[in-house]
């Protein structure tokens, strides 16, 4: 099946021509014009499907479909666009009706977060997998449920916020208002706020000098390439990082009967101080029957996983 | 259609005929001889069967099915059921097959948290809704999730563990191995350990005297009572009871876009400190989207809820 899969994301809007759930036949990518209006970047997605279809030399009924990720909520029985808060001027958007409109084909809306869990799931770590929780750690920690091989939505799509388990009551304040949030400590800013003093404290750290004279330009890709390179400090807050992030997954493990996370974005790609943190401390804290068949994943799709996800929603 | 429900709790075997998801058309309890073996439990099983088919005065045929709670898990593609902690001299025991060659019709088995969240959905403070998390608060804090109106079992069936989320990383320790488990607040005995200090020193309290002398007969359904009368300590005990339990029902309602919550089991009696406690605190909690539409609901069915479930699962 000849599938096309769009990731809007805030900046650029990436999208593929595949042959869904088997290979990506041609490939774009445009900037969103967030800035500009509606038109603006629904033009952008015209934009991209036609270019798909020009590259691949098909026609537009050789395609069974259009999937699309947004980044914000959707009215799923009437294929609305909800106030997405990274495109201002996007109030209700009957986004679905607008692309089978002009192109004549069926299209489904689908959350980002989810469309990357579904990606991995299709083309990804979570190949083999039917049921995982998978993690994208960035400026939030957004995540997408597959149980039974499919998203898991909850009542009105909305469901995968892992970022918003507190594993600490009183823990610091996090931007939703509660406290203790696993994104409160893993979020980009979080994590740089509280890894600064840090870096700042041990002058032998590769990032001591950066830490106390450019610190904004520090960000934890920073870290983890120092952690690479034995940076003991760097180290210590990957691992910090991970065994928080474990608290947070043996919760949801417990409580969905999930044993496999699969984990991308940014600081994902620490590798050993981050998963070993998270390893050990989930490892500790789930319930006994998870003990043995927990398994933590390297997310292996990146910035694809959305697109291809997107891709796969007419499966 | 006509089910049977039966619930295998540790120490009784509860069982109705109904007339499915509408009323109950008969009923019966009988002890689950746990000590004995699964013989003797077996047969108590077949007792209530006949006597709840003799008392509606109708043959083996007339029924649709059974549906059993049991207290443990189970593979469900075989219909057995696997050390079920409860029962010590349960190893695997196929018990599907057990009662369908005996009665000549279908037996499905379900674990007991999720035929009490099933009994709620289908007679009690669920009926109108498809999307619940049903708790029970005892020794432990079970859980069962619905969802689409059906229960969510996870990858194998062991999904809806709500009391082993952590609300505190480095808080107190479970019995599962965890620290900071709801359940470690929550379930009788370490809400009496952490409650009892507080009614010793209060000599105001209507329980002080008792806590003193006679720590061990005193449990939570007593501080229920005293809140009742206004004790003051006891109402800040159930508050703050309440508290933490919302802390946990936000992480969930935010990682499953879930907002309704049943509450049942022996405090969740005490009312309004408890609930109010819960709704501070979850709602300050939760994401905006659910703040609006976070709902608490005390659960209807009290010790029927698990049988009503089995009675339901044919459905």
């Amino acid at each position: 099946m000849i599938t096309i899969g769009i990731d809007i994301g805030g900046s650029s809007i990436k999208a593929a021509l595949t042959e869904t759930g088997t290979s990506i036949l041609a490939r774009t990518q445009r900037p969103t014009l967030a800035e500009g209006g509606v038109d603006d970047t629904v033009g952008q997605l015209h934009a991209c499907i036609e270019e798909l279809i020009a590259a691949h030399d098909a026609a537009p009924a050789d395609i069974a479909g259009i999937g699309v990720g947004v980044p914000g909520a959707i009215d799923h029985d009437r294929g609305i666009v909800l106030y997405p808060p990274n495109l201002p001027s996007w109030k209700e958007v009957p986004l679905a009706a607008l692309l089978s409109d002009r192109w004549g084909v069926p299209v489904l809306l689908e959350n980002d977060a989810n469309c990357a869990a579904l990606g991995e799931r299709h083309y990804g770590a979570g190949r083999s997998h039917e049921h995982f929780i998978a993690l994208t750690l960035g400026t939030g920690v957004g995540g997408g449920i597959i149980t039974g091989g499919r998203i898991f939505r909850g009542a009105r799509g909305f469901a995968g916020e892992f970022g918003h388990i507190s594993i600490d009551a009183d823990g610091p304040a996090c931007n939703c208002g509660s406290h203790g949030c696993i994104e409160a400590y893993v979020g980009i800013h979080y994590l740089m706020r509280e890894a600064l003093p840090d870096l700042r404290n041990d002058p032998d750290s590769l990032l001591h000098t950066r830490a106390l004279n450019d610190a904004e330009a520090l960000d934890p890709k920073d870290i983890a390439e120092a952690a690479a390179k034995g940076d003991a400090t760097c180290i210590a807050i990957l691992r910090r990082t991970g065994e928080r992030l474990g608290v947070a997954i043996a919760s949801a493990a417990n409580l969905l009967d999930i044993e496999i996370f699969i984990i991308g974005g940014g600081i994902a790609g620490a590798g050993a101080p981050l998963f070993d943190g998270i390893a050990e401390s989930a490892r500790h804290r789930v319930l006994k029957v998870h003990r043995e068949s927990l398994a933590l994943l390297p997310a292996e799709l990146g910035n694809d996983a959305g697109m291809l996800g997107a891709a796969s929603l007419m499966l």
